[in-house]
């Protein structure tokens, strides 16, 4: 017999291929699909909340996967699913839940955190885990262009292509949190969906406004809709930390 | 001419062979010199404050090097190294100091601090960051282990032997500092000196105390050197980093 098993992920995305199976086979789904493959001696798909790009970090990534159920408690999978992972890759948690749960359809939405490092220098323990931005960024204006985002909006603006587009480009982000600790800045965006980049295009957009390369009036403009950017600035995927999915 | 240079060094400690000049060549001191050498096509000595063993982390090692002045401000310098730096070694300050003046001799004392990952599973941002205690540990003991060791005490119990021994293994340790955060622990030493893996040696104490192996009243009575412990217990060198060092 199946039993529908919930687990909880963490990765560190430097050097991984992104969430996604790859010909290459170095994403976390396939390490993921190796691991339950070597314990279950079965075919296993694992199906994740969302797709995570190459270099994106994760804390709290979920997934489920159907597996027999050997009377092992939950948490035996943890163990035995770690032993095969690289260390870039962790279960953190798993859990039994019904047969008809779905990590992706069943997501009621996901927190990510954006991690900014700004100083002339960034430190090495830093390297790939933030984007360093040495010029000094103007942080009223940084925390303005963050707090635009929060509410309700047409995100099309904010979003880039991959596959077949949603249906709607609308969502809502519940709560933005900035913190500034030293030379790290760190944004958080808790929200009920998030199309391809739209954190990356959100923080590229909050950057440029930290730097006078845009205003935040500009910003605004551009999110409503009324105005088709020059050029968008996409932050790099390595400051990016999928950090909780709801359900 | 020559002019002193002060240099302040953060570094990533994974993958490094520690502070030490090294055979292999990859030590901090190897490439910095070397990063120097490139620049001033001369042999050229780099001092450290101190030593750091292979797997240490620093966020602001100090040392010293003599460079020919050629009317550079000592902010040129930053870039002129860390252009030839691996990314695990970043010069992150510079400036020019007194010719008298001595990295390890001038040093007043050091901070330090232990990081440590307390949660059944580690998560893979902290691979090589924390040492991972997956027990749970009895916190008020951490804390009440950990303030043993404020103060002027007589450190021979928890110093290794490297080289000649020092004169005096008399130490005071001015503050001590313990924060929690989630599954993170983070124990900071703030010292006038600090003996040959003195603090790996203290949280290898403190941890004992929070797993329940060794009473905290054990711990002080090592301290006094009423008692040699049976097993001394390190720390791994990975939870370590060495945060500054004063002058």
């Amino acid at each position: 017999m199946l039993r529908r098993l919930k687990i909880t992920v963490a990765y560190d995305g430097s050097g991984l291929a992104g969430w996604q199976s790859q010909l290459s086979g170095d994403s976390v789904q396939d390490h993921l699909e190796r691991a339950a493959q070597k314990i279950t001696r079965q075919q296993t798909r694992v199906h994740g909340a969302g797709r995570t790009d190459a270099g994106v970090h994760a804390l709290g990534q979920c997934a489920h996967l159907d597996v027999p159920s050997r009377g092992w408690p939950a948490e035996r999978w943890i163990s035995a699913l770690n032993a095969s992972l690289p260390h870039r890759v962790r279960v953190m948690r798993c859990r039994y839940v019904a047969q008809h749960f779905h990590a992706r359809f069943d997501a009621a939405g996901k927190v990510y955190r954006y991690r900014i490092w700004n100083a002339p220098v960034q430190s090495p323990l830093e390297f790939q885990r933030s984007w360093h931005v040495p010029t000094p960024l103007l942080f009223e204006e940084v925390e303005a262009a963050t707090d635009l985002f929060r509410g309700r909006h047409d995100f099309a603006g904010f979003a880039a292509n991959r596959g077949q587009p949603p249906e709607s480009t609308v969502r809502t982000i519940e709560t933005v949190r900035i913190r500034r600790k030293g030379a790290g800045i760190a944004v958080e965006f808790r929200g009920d969906g998030f199309l391809y980049k739209m954190v990356r295009l959100m923080v590229g957009g909050i950057v440029e406004c930290g730097l006078a390369k845009c205003s935040v009036d500009e910003l605004r403009e551009r999110l409503a809709g009324r105005v088709a950017p020059k050029a968008r600035v996409s932050a790099p995927a390595h400051g990016l930390y999928l950090v909780r999915v709801r359900y």
